[in-house]
């Protein structure tokens, strides 16, 4: 089962990656983008089929090491 | 219009931020976990809603600023 992770910061977070990426297009000439967020996406292949056990297991490897849970969210989703 | 932007290194590139993921994956005993890669996710607002023209801006800012095209491919979605 695959499994693809996105990591993003929480919206309170203030994304200095995201604002350069931005400051950057508006000086490239495209001046109407906006809220440019930057995040991380994880994907890989789990070794199991079961389901349910393995949205668990992606939890607990994003609280763990994929993402920081003080200022990071993320989102799960497994492919078969 | 609102752009999400995937970007990953190619195929035969060498994901050294993923193999390290995967190591520290199998140090905390997920040891059938593979394939591990990292890549980057752009999001934001395009201020503009013509999708024809949208995308082929989101396509030149890829090429000019998001993604190395030498060694990262991108894939782009349009949500209205």
């Amino acid at each position: 089962m695959k499994a693809v992770v996105h990591v993003f910061l929480k919206p309170g977070v203030l994304d200095v990656q995201g604002k350069a990426v931005e400051n950057a297009l508006h000086g490239l000439g495209w001046s109407n983008v906006d809220g440019v967020r930057v995040g991380r996406v994880i994907t890989f292949d789990l070794g199991q089929d079961d389901r349910a056990s393995a949205e668990a297991d992606v939890k607990a490897m994003c609280d763990k090491l994929l993402a920081n849970p003080v200022i990071e969210s993320y989102r799960v989703d497994l492919d078969a």
